[in-house]
Order: C-alpha cells, then structure tokens, then sequence
C-alpha cells in the first residue's frame, strides 16, 4: 500500500506542554520532522521545565506567541480548553499552518473550531492519538509514546486536503496507524470503548469504598479487582472534562449497560442457569478472541475508518 | 507472630484434578505436607492425564475411592458440584479426616455440609485459595500456584478446632496467608471485589458486542479496554455457578452500583463538573493508594479477619 509523503515542517508550536504535547515535540524533532520547536503552557514553571529538559527549543509566553511563525501547532490542552485555546490564536494562522488538537472528545472541538475560527476551521484537522501513559506531564514526554499506536483524525468538511495529508503523515511519520472517520463515529466508537467503561469503573469502586466493610472487602481483592478498576485511577480533571463533552454518547452506553446487566440478573433471578451461561460464554470466547488496537509499526500507511 | 504447627499427612484424596486440584497435590508434596497423592475426576481421561503428568500417583474410580485412606481431602471441583460430591463421600469419612473445598462461595457450601454430612461436617473445613491463571485445567497445574496468595477458611461452628488448625497450617506451609471469617462475610466481601465486577464486565462487554457498529467500536480499544474486560474472558460454567450462588449478595452490589452511577449521571446531565470532579478524584486517590492483597511469603502465619 502506498505511504503517505512524509511532511516536512520549519517550526512546531505546542500549546499545552504536558505528556502528550511534550512526546509530539520529542517525536517530532527524533523523526527530523521539524526543525524547531516553540512551547506554551499555561503554567510558567511547565513551559519553563519543558525547555529545561530540552523538550521545546523556545518558550513562548502565550498560545499566541506559539503559533506565530509555526507551520504546523499541536494544542494539547485539557478538552474544556481546547475553546478558549483557538479563541486566542485565532489572529495568527498564517496560510499554509497546520492545527491539530489531540483531545479524547472531537464533535464538540470540530463544532468549537467552527464556530471560533469561521473559515480558518479550513486549517484545523482534529486528531486523537490514541497513546497515554499512567503518568502525566512534561517529566514522562516520550519520544516514543505514539510508536505503534493509533491516532484519529476527523477531518472538517472546510479542511483543505493537502493539510489534511500533511496531518496524516506527519502522525505516521511518528510510526502511528492513521484512521479517518467522522467526529460522530469517533465520539460514538470511544464512548463505548473508552468513556464509559471510566465512568463505570470510576462508579463501581465508588460504590465499593462507600459502603460499609468497603474498605475490608477492598483489602481481600486480587487480580481482578486490580485490572478491572485500573482505569479508575485516571485523571479527575481529564475526565470530567471528557464525560461532559461526550455526555449524550456516554449516557446511551449507561442505557445498554443496564439492559444487557438486566438480562443477566433476570436469568440469575430465575435460576436458569443454561440462559446464564449461554450469555457467559458468547462474551467470554468473543474476548478471548479480541486482540488490542496495537499494530506492528512496520505498516504506517493511513486507512480510512467506517 | 507464633506459627501454626506444620501439619504432617499420610495421604491426599484429590477431587476434581483441575488447575486448583492438580496445584494442591502438586504443592502438597513438594513441601512434603504427605506421602501418597489419589485422585479423582469425573472424567477419566483427567484422572489418567493427571497420573501420567506425576500430579496424583493413583487414580481413583470414584470420589468415594479417592477418600478411602486419606486423612487430608480437597474437593476442588466447580461450585454447583460440591453437593452431591459431599453426598458422594460421606460414608467413608474416617474419625480424623480433614475434608476442604476450594470453592469461590462459601455459604451454600456450609448450609450443604450441614445439611449432607449431618454430626460429620466437623471433619470439613471450607477454604477458598485466592490463586488461579488464565489457563484451567490439570495441564496447567503448578506447585507454586499458592505461594503468597491468600486462603480463606470459614470454619463452622461444628468444626474440630484441631482439624481447623490442621488445614490453617497446610495452607500457611504452602506459602498462603491464612485468613478466618464466616460464610456471610466472605460471600459478602468477595461478591463486591470479585463476583459483581465479573457479572459487571460480562455485561458490558455483552452490551458492546451486541449493538450495531460494536465489533468495528473494538477494534478500536486499547489497554484500558483490555484490562477492564480481561475477567469478562472467565469460564463460562464457573461464573455460572458462582453467580447463581450467591446471587443475592451479587444483586445486592449491582443496585449498589447503579447508585453510585445514577449520581454521576446526574452530575454530568446537570452538568456539574465541581461535583462530578470531586467524586472522580476521591476515586482515583482512593484507587492510587489500594494494593493488591498479595503479601510477601515471609510471614504465613494465620490472622482472623472481621
């Protein structure tokens, strides 16, 4: 399959100098696809640490000022303000620059940038690497965070296709699987694989140590528990901001939940133990079968998704 | 702490030679705890699988011949079967024979002793070993399976203290940490931390396999996808039996989380993210600071619980 040609970019601004900014200002340098890169980030001492660590090459002192003179921006910024982010460099998108963002949630960006940007939304593509690490911030950028992973890009009708190529290079430059799809099926698709399954685990361990023994009955789990509840430890920030931004496709999952658990407690009710473990085991051989969104980073050419 | 005395037997009747049967025989005489392994299962080609592999030295025909001459027995077989096993081996239990199960339920396995062995349930201890692996079956049985992994024990009132310190011992001798509570509180304890996330994770796992688009939504998961739906890939017969028995204390969970959903839910369709943030982050602090409950093998000595 044919490759995508592989972007070449003066300056790259990063607004939001935590893991994820600061992994695509590493990446990006690593896979000489840039030559420079401006760094932003609300607190002086992050934007500060991140050229100390040799992360950015320059700090700017606003999201403007990261912008100007930048071909290709990533604002990496939590998703309630990615908004407020476009608004205040709206005055600076020279023609030619490339914006991304790299937020979990895309229909509300895609409908922010919009909004905000009139017909400059032509040079925003909205992408979500789908790449992460237990720790956060600027200390654990990585170089290597996007190796073999996917990103997401869900291109605007006003998108011109050439940056929107230039984007899906630029990502499989940095050994990612690009996918393309609406913001519609991306925010329906990680709804039902990403944000629900957080609030359902952020839930059950709430129900769990608010109860009376919850504490002792904690001290008795093993494995299980462990695995299960992992992503119940993520960001509080990170993810209000994403189960409100994605509320309507979050709650239609919470719908499906409770009937499929429904249905299982109604066999358990009525004892019918064959119905019981009908269901058990479609589910089980169908997730022993299931195989995680990895890829062998040898193939980076983009593909088009649903 | 002062150890329980280290057991010494003659013999180990094995029913049911599975991963936790094959382990125990197998763990049982690499510390030395007895001298002659019988086994039995159900079916033959276990029994003779089980004999050719070294994991028991003679086969039994029957769970009654596996209990003949042995003063140490483990039923290890699923938890809907422990019945009728007892039922099974009730006419050749001999004055002194410790008699445990290893199921992950323990109320219906105390009212079934009560009730199949009458004055003879002194003789039987039921346990419940907090070990197991992805992989089932003798084939996979392993003499360190149990090594820093907790039991629990809950004795019934019937119990010969001697037989209880016996078992307590065996147990601490092949690396576990021993714990005492009732019945009640165990099924209580382990339906929150492990019985309700199961039924929890079947669920919704069923919920995303079965709506249009969700096998495509998949292949888009990643690691926290994987993790949070690992035990949804659990044997269908053995979550079956565990569900049904002990339902009540699983249903009582799941309105338990439903709760604890709805007010999230609530928060996020008023679009509260003050309170939505403060639930979120006492969760994940709370979920930062649990460890699993494995603990270094040093120390074997029992504790009571509750």
């Amino acid at each position: 399959m044919a490759r995508v040609p592989r972007p070449q970019f003066q300056q790259l601004g990063v607004i939001g100098c935590g893991l994820i900014g600061g992994s695509f200002a590493l990446a990006m340098k690593r896979a000489g696809l840039c030559k420079r890169v401006v760094g932003y980030s609300k607190s002086p001492s992050t934007t500060e640490t991140a050229k100390k660590l040799g992360v950015i090459d320059v700090a700017a002192e606003s999201a403007l000022l990261a912008v100007s003179g930048s071909d290709i921006v990533l604002i990496a910024v939590p998703v309630a303000a990615t908004e407020p982010t476009l608004r205040a460099i709206r005055h600076l998108v020279q023609p030619g620059t490339l914006i991304m963002d790299a937020g979990s949630t895309k229909s509300d960006v895609a409908i922010a940038a919009q909004k905000v940007l009139g017909p400059l939304a032509a040079h925003f593509v909205p992408a979500h690497p789908i790449a992460g690490k237990e720790l956060s911030g600027i200390s654990h950028a990585d170089a290597m965070l996007f190796q073999g992973r996917q990103v997401v890009l869900t291109p605007l009708p006003e998108n011109d296709p050439h940056l929107v190529q230039r984007a899906a290079g630029a990502w499989a430059a940095l050994g990612c699987k690009v996918l393309k799809m609406t913001p519609e099926t991306h925010d329906a698709a990680y709804a039902a694989v990403s944000h629900f399954p957080h609030l359902l685990a952020f839930a059950y361990f709430h129900s769990v140590m608010r109860q009376p023994s919850g504490r002792e009955f904690m001290d008795l789990a093993g494995t299980g528990f462990r695995d299960f509840t992992r992503i119940a430890g993520g960001e509080a920030t990170v993810w209000r901001d994403i189960l409100l931004a994605n509320r309507d496709e979050v709650l239609h999952q919470s719908q499906r939940l409770r009937t499929a658990l429904d249905r299982l407690e109604h066999f358990m009710k009525e004892g019918d133990a064959s119905a019981l473990e009908t269901v058990l085991r479609q589910v089980a051989d169908a997730r022993n079968r299931w195989k995680p969104a990895f890829f062998d980073a040898e193939d980076g050419e983009p593909s088009s998704h649903f």
